[in-house]
């Protein structure tokens, strides 16, 4: 039965929170006021209205991340757009400079891009991770030329094992090399107290969707002061880097969304937390079981376990057919990208049938503990009874 | 009150249609049939029902342009990403040919992107238009280099003063110099027979909430077998063109708004031409009124006029404060443009005050004929009373 389903795979996308649909619905059926739904950039009262409301979200998302001015944030299309326009708009800022420092585990919004820019003749210096995910930031600020280093970049926190990164650390050192550093912080915002006035990145990437807001919505800080390129050419919206009609129910529920975040980010964190603790406990108590990422700096709300002798697709796969949607490495690459070994498992030292055997488990804000222990008692059975099919299980 | 507001600024941004957002509730409350709202990459059953959905609505899409098949449509986050990803794609796609043609009256997303291109080492070739803002199909063609121009474009009907223009030549034409072409369909799409299988562009521009879907999706037609680079790199959604989580209530609602289209593109289309010609015959019949545009060859929706004496944003505000909202020029570029004479009719040959002083009524399917007397009637009061305080109006 479809409404029986357990969803812990937040970390991929989460559900939408009611509240946060009621803000978006008067600028799906309009504009809030009664008004016809407008284009925020024309002159009559409909067009002020929508405006307006971008604005009040535009303030919303600076408060979640302690932005000085609502300016620094720039709305855009998600997590990929505002990442992209981070690592390549920082790059064409000043092209007197062909260096890039990034750490082995970015998403490949920014890897990507990163490989984007190798190949138009930029050097790319990949910063490895020690066994638990984790970048050191001597390693990291030892990769960087100042005289040449255009950009760095490392995610605030893993979105497949959860390691949360050294970044004050990483941030400071980036700032005394005159390196501006972009943090992918997706995973990191919501869960993690994520605030830029003590924190002093350049830029940082943030996406609704992973915080009970709507998909297709996104954001990109950029600390005052910070010059960056657009990455969409055309009518000049938000400040000239980031053309195009703004989607104003979605800016709107991701203000909302972003104003939820805040007030209960404690709440939901220690919520997720106890959860995640049961869950980890539960599940390396199986032989064979292993907990990735660090056990202690790790988001609030994720399990990442390798199954030995058994190929993720498939345990998900059975786990579906019980009613539990739980993730195969990273939902945030293409299904067609096939049960390829996650490159973040790699990086940090696993080998090839440990890194494909890895599922992600992630529970929510709205997660029970009888959901929890239900999927733990599937987790077990699934386990066993997929370890007597396979022939790479022995023990 | 602002429920009473006549919006008549259709060619900015329709309403969202209630059977469209009917079609996006049950993928915002969770992913269609009961399940929790799911990241199309997820292998689990919710993942696999939020794919579904992107996938009908790809093929409703598809159908409303009449392409061949479902993969040749690409989904994006609107209009302005679709027509950058073509130009940035089809030059990206052969860096051995650095020659562009593009007519002198496309939307901004095409326009500044040629800019782009230019100041990176592209000649660009821009093709003038007549007083009407029609292409010369032979001129646009004279400018073609079959062994250097990478691409042309040229939108099918004008975003400002709604000129169609001879697509069908053009396009033959490019076909036969085996130039790649680029068509902005933004405002053509929902109005006039877009038909991909009998006019062969290569690239197509589309956008939901031009035809009354959600704002912040839109989707690009890429004809089998015309190379294209992306412009996001990431996860490889979208078959490696656009990366990112995709947006499924946005495009399923898209899908919803392409297939009510298509069900009633000749009723819409005859409905709004009745109450376009009652606009234009009732407007210039005010002394010093103008239509911009060709008289015949004009989108079903679009009235664009000149008022002599008068600067637009006066009239739309004025206008405005009497409960109707019209467009001044284009409300596709940000409101920080200011009243900046509009490009489009400074290459029709218009005078900067006649440029100045355009304002652009559009109707839509859903408007009434006592809304377009109301209108007239407004209109002409405005008319006559700003011209009384006007310095520039003496006849």
């Amino acid at each position: 039965m479809p409404n029986d389903v357990v969803y812990l795979d937040h970390a991929a996308t989460t559900p939408l929170d009611e509240r946060v649909l009621e803000a978006m619905l008067p600028h799906l059926r309009g504009t809030r006021g009664g008004l016809p739904r407008a284009n925020p950039s024309s002159l009559h009262a409909p067009g002020a209205a929508a405006r307006e409301a971008v604005e009040e979200a535009r303030a919303s998302v600076a408060r979640l991340v302690g932005a000085e001015e609502p300016a620094e944030i720039l709305f855009t299309a998600g997590g990929t757009e505002s990442d992209n326009l981070a690592v390549l708009g920082l790059a064409a800022a000043d092209s007197s400079k062909k260096h890039l420092v990034v750490s082995a585990v970015e998403h490949p919004a920014v890897r990507v891009a990163a490989e984007h820019l190798e190949a138009m003749g930029y050097e790319v210096t990949t910063v490895g991770v020690d066994a638990d995910g984790l970048v050191s930031p001597a390693q990291f600020a030892g990769a960087l030329r100042p005289e040449d280093t255009v950009l760095a970049a490392v995610m605030w926190a893993n979105n497949e094992v959860g390691s949360v990164q050294p970044i004050e650390e990483i941030t400071a050192l980036c700032r005394e090399a005159g390196v501006p550093l972009h943090v992918d912080a997706v995973q990191a915002a919501g869960r993690l107290p994520v605030d830029v006035s003590r924190v002093p990145v350049s830029t940082l990437a943030l996406s609704a969707h992973k915080l009970y807001g709507p998909q297709g919505v996104g954001a990109l800080y950029v600390r005052g002061g910070v010059e960056l390129k657009p990455a969409l050419f055309g009518g000049g919206q938000e400040k000239g880097l980031r053309s195009g009609t703004e989607n104003v129910a979605g800016i709107a529920g991701f203000g909302a969304a972003a104003r939820l975040a805040s007030e209960e980010l404690e709440e939901r964190t220690r919520h997720e937390e106890t959860l995640r603790e049961a869950l980890i406990s539960g599940a390396i108590g199986i032989p064979g079981v292993r907990l990735n990422g660090h056990r202690e700096k790790r988001l609030s709300n994720n399990a990442h376990l390798s199954v030995e002798g058994i190929e993720a697709e498939s345990l998900v796969l059975f786990l579906d057919a019980l009613g539990y949607a739980v993730g195969s490495g990273s939902a945030c690459a293409s299904s067609t990208a096939g049960h390829k070994a996650s490159p973040v498992l790699l990086a940090m030292g696993r080998a090839e049938e440990e890194a494909i055997s890895a599922v992600r488990v992630t529970v929510g804000k709205d997660t029970t503990r009888a959901e929890v222990d239900g999927f733990l008692g599937a987790f077990t059975a699934a386990v066993s009874q997929l370890r007597e099919l396979s022939p790479l299980y022995t023990s």
